[in-house]
Order: structure tokens, then sequence, then C-alpha cells
């Protein structure tokens, strides 16, 4: 490093101080860092006082943290970091199913249920039936361009919000444990369906630093409506995504930037009665087909 | 906001979100920060076990910082931003001496001092003698390139660590309270003297994130011997700098990349028993000079 520090020469002499980084995965990265958080602050000129309001906004966001909340998984959210990460992580293959983010709401051990049963023990909201099939992306032999094959086997762990917006772990008094979460085995042909309610839009947490980032860039803290999914199956990349309620609130300005629009799925309104027998239920309810490609 | 997320629209559509910010320096921050953030997210492409890593990373080093603790200044230090944004709102003017980073080890009230006096109270270590002038940068009228006119009155903080490379805040049962630290008024002349003795280099803390990163990338935690100052009068610009003592180990390679070469002074070991007897030694002493110009 030259002995003297002017603008021009910082990142450079910065990133020279890495060249003994053993990882050379770890030293792209950083250096990566330090090139662009440099060029940031070349172009922005932070005065003293705006380094010290960072600073300070940095170090509440991590103390805000604890066993239950993350953040700056939420600050990488509202920055659209997070879906950047996952969509450089995840990009499209042709058919497949695209990805979304995992938001902090999933738990490890989903209870394991039936194809058919309801995630939903509440009994207010509107009834839905979510189905669909488990395929391959890759065809069948000989039949490019036709649906792929369906994967028997499959995993569908399946989270969401109430129609209140809220999941169960947020209000562990008022909604039964596990309410809105369930493992389903797909059959076969690769089918699986289940019962549920049409879940609320909902808001991210705002009592914390991001919360107050919101308010100050007059963003809203919601999310549209949607069903979490892991997919899984042997041999197959493991999806994690989402299922969005066409037409919610929220739906072209998701504070967390999650929406792609091959996963916005009808939420369509039935008044057959013959169908709604066959799924158990009675009354109007709402349909949902959505089918999951897999890559293997 | 468009409804679909795509590696290519993302930073433009986080940025679109951010248009209703009512302050527009505040808008210009974040903009600036999303459109750095997300081009170092997709030139770097980071898996996400990568991406948890520096969530980890960032909510730890969030979660070590307590009252006399501040990890994020630490990380905005060894990356060089710190320094960079000093030098941004610090830019050199003629002949104005440099700035350089305050650093964590500034008490608000140093004990008020009569120039000659000598700012350590332990008796180890090298004796010293720091002199020079406080200086306008704009020149005595009508004298262009001549050195500026002495500020009376001018104020000058100092502190530094001891001949152990420790500052008294880091020993409180070790060094006497203000060890090494005094507040100094120069005379009409401009000119100010005081005694103390050579400060040594020393590592920033390395039990904390900050640490970890030091020693993944293999960098030593090290910071070249200096004393630090504050300079000011009234009607001109107040200074914060260094003085580093010219040959220290880690000149060249300053942890948190503070050396500018101006600032660099020769400490002159001097056998001069006449001088000595004037400053109130005995023996052989480093002879410091160095004059603080400051801008109106």
């Amino acid at each position: 490093m030259a002995t003297d520090f002017t603008e021009e020469t910082a990142a450079a002499a910065v990133i020279a101080s890495l060249a003994d980084t053993p990882d050379p995965r770890l030293r792209e990265l950083l250096s990566g860092l330090v090139k662009h958080l440099h060029a940031f602050a070349r172009e922005t000129e932070p005065t003293i006082a705006e380094w010290e309001y960072a600073i300070d906004f940095l170090t509440r966001t991590g103390q805000k943290c604890d066993d239950e909340r993350q953040e700056f998984i939420l600050l990488s959210d509202v920055l659209g970091i997070s879906m950047l990460v996952e969509t450089i992580n995840n990009r499209k293959h042709g058919k497949a199913t695209e990805s979304t983010v995992l938001g902090p709401f999933h738990v490890v051990e989903s209870p394991r249920r039936e194809l058919g049963d309801s995630i939903d023990f509440v009994g207010t909201g509107q009834p839905c039936v979510v189905r669909g099939r488990v395929l391959t992306a890759a065809g069948a032999p000989g039949l490019p361009g036709l649906p792929g094959l369906p994967v028997p086997g499959a995993e569908l762990d399946v989270w969401q919000a109430n129609d209140q917006g809220f999941y169960d772990v947020q209000q562990p008094g008022m909604q039964p444990r596990a309410n809105g979460r369930g493992l389903f085995t797909a059959g076969a042909d690769g089918a699986f369906w289940f019962r549920t309610i049409v879940p609320s839009y909902y808001p991210i947490p705002t009592d914390g630093p991001v919360g107050d980032l919101l308010n100050a860039t007059k963003r809203h803290p919601y999310r549209p409506a949607h069903i979490h999914f892991i997919v899984s199956a042997p041999s197959h990349r493991t999806l994690t995504t989402h299922i969005f309620v066409a037409g919610s609130q929220y739906i072209e300005s998701d504070a967390v930037f999650a929406v792609k629009k091959s996963l916005i799925a009808d939420f369509t309104l039935t008044d057959d009665a013959d169908l709604a027998a066959r799924y158990g239920l009675n009354g109007p309810f709402f349909l949902i087909d959505f089918d999951f490609i897999l890559l293997s």
C-alpha cells in the first residue's frame, strides 16, 4: 500500500490489502464489495453526519435481531437484495417453475398431512382448494413441447398466513399450532390437492429500523397475499416459491419485491355444488390450479 | 413497479419504490446505495450460503456494539470507508493541513493544560517534545507563497497511546486517568509546545467480527504510531488529524488506511543538553516540529 490515502487510490489500496486472502472466493467477494461501496461513497459524498447516521442505523438493525426476529434479512428484503440473490441462484430454465424468497415464517417441521386434508383449523375466511401436479421440466422423451412427466413421490411443504394476514407463529394464543401449515406427498401421477382458506396480504414488521426506513421513504410495508411452497423430490432440484393471489392488493408493489408474473394464480370462485361435495365442502369456494415443474 | 422481478430490472424497481421519499437527499443516498449494492450482487453472484453468512456477519457486528465498542465503525475503518468519507469531507486546500480519522479513543473533555506541560504521567517510554505553530492557510495579505499568519488563541486537543500502544481508557487500572491527553491553547504568535513520550503502534480490537475478517484475509490489525489532534480556532475550520511517527512499523500498511504523507513527521533524537534543559528534560529526547495550517 502506498503511504498516502487519496479518494482516487483508496479502493485500490483496500483491495490490495486483501491480496493474501487464502480463499480466492472470499477475496473476490470482499474486493467486489470494496469496489462498489467506495464507488457509492465517491458518487454520493456522504457528510460525516450522514455516515454517522448510517453507522447507527446498521448498529440498531443488528441489535434488533434475536431468535425470532432477523432485521438484517428484512433490510435485505426491502432493498431487493434477497430477491436478487434468490433469482441469481435460481435462474429460469425453460418451463421450470420460478423461485422466490423463503421468507422468515418457515418452520423446520410442518406436520405431515394426507392429500385433501385442510390446513385451516380456524374456520373463518374464504374456503379454497389448491390442486395441481408436480412435473419434471425435462419433458417426456420423444415428446418435446409437451408437459413434463409426473414426479412420483414429490413432497410439498406448504405454509401461509390466515385471513387476517398472520402466520400461526405470530399469534400463538389465537391460532392453533401449525394452522396454515402442512407437508403433503403428491400421488404417483404427480397430483396433489388440499383445502385451506384464501390468505390475506400482510405487513412486514415495522417496529424496527427497517420500519423507520419504509416510513422515511413513504413506502408501505405490505406483501400481497400468497401461499408458500417448498417442493422437493429425489433427483430433482428443490423449489422454494410462492403462489400469489391474482388481483391481491399490493400485487404490484410487494414490499420485498418477490412477485414474478409466472407465480400469480387465479383464485377462481366456484359455485359448483357437485365439485364442492367432491372436495368435502359445501357452498362456493375458490379453486386454484397450479403445476410445479421441477428441474432434475 | 412492474409485477415481475428480474435480475435486469431489480435495481430500477427498488429505486422506483423510493420515488415518494420526501427528503431528496435521503432519496439520493438510498438510490445510490441500491444501485451499487445490486451491481455488487450481480457481479459477484453470492450463493445463498454466502448471503446467509453476510447476514450473520452484519448481525454479529451490530450485536458486538455497546457503549464502549463500535464494531460497525471498525468495519467501516478496515474497509477504508471511514477514511474515504473523511477525505471527501475535508479535501486538500492549498497549504492547509490534511485531516484524518477521529478514531474511537477521543473523549469529550481533555483536561486543560499549560503550554510546556507533560501529558505523560507514567514515566516510561522515550521522552519527546512536540512543538509548532497554528497558522492560517490564507497567507499574509500581499505576501502570497509565504506561510500564513499566526492564529492567536488556537486550541489543540491532543490524545495518544502510551509506549505499550494503549490509551488510558483501555487500561483504567494501569494508567492514570487522562494520561496521554491534554487541551492546550497556542500563544498569540500561534506557537505551542508540550512534552510527552513517543507513542507505540497498536492493534485495533480483534475479538469481534472485524477481527475475524482481518484474520480470514491475513491482514494485520495494527495502526502505525501517531498522536491525535483536533485543532480549532474562531473563524477557522476545525481540523481533525494525526501526526504519524516517521519510520514507525506499519506506516505503510495502517489497518484503517489513515496515513497521508503530509502527516508523517520526523521524530528527531536530540542530544542537546541545553535544549533539553530549556524544555525541562535531562538526557536525549525526541523533537517533533509540526505546524498546523487551518482553513478560514
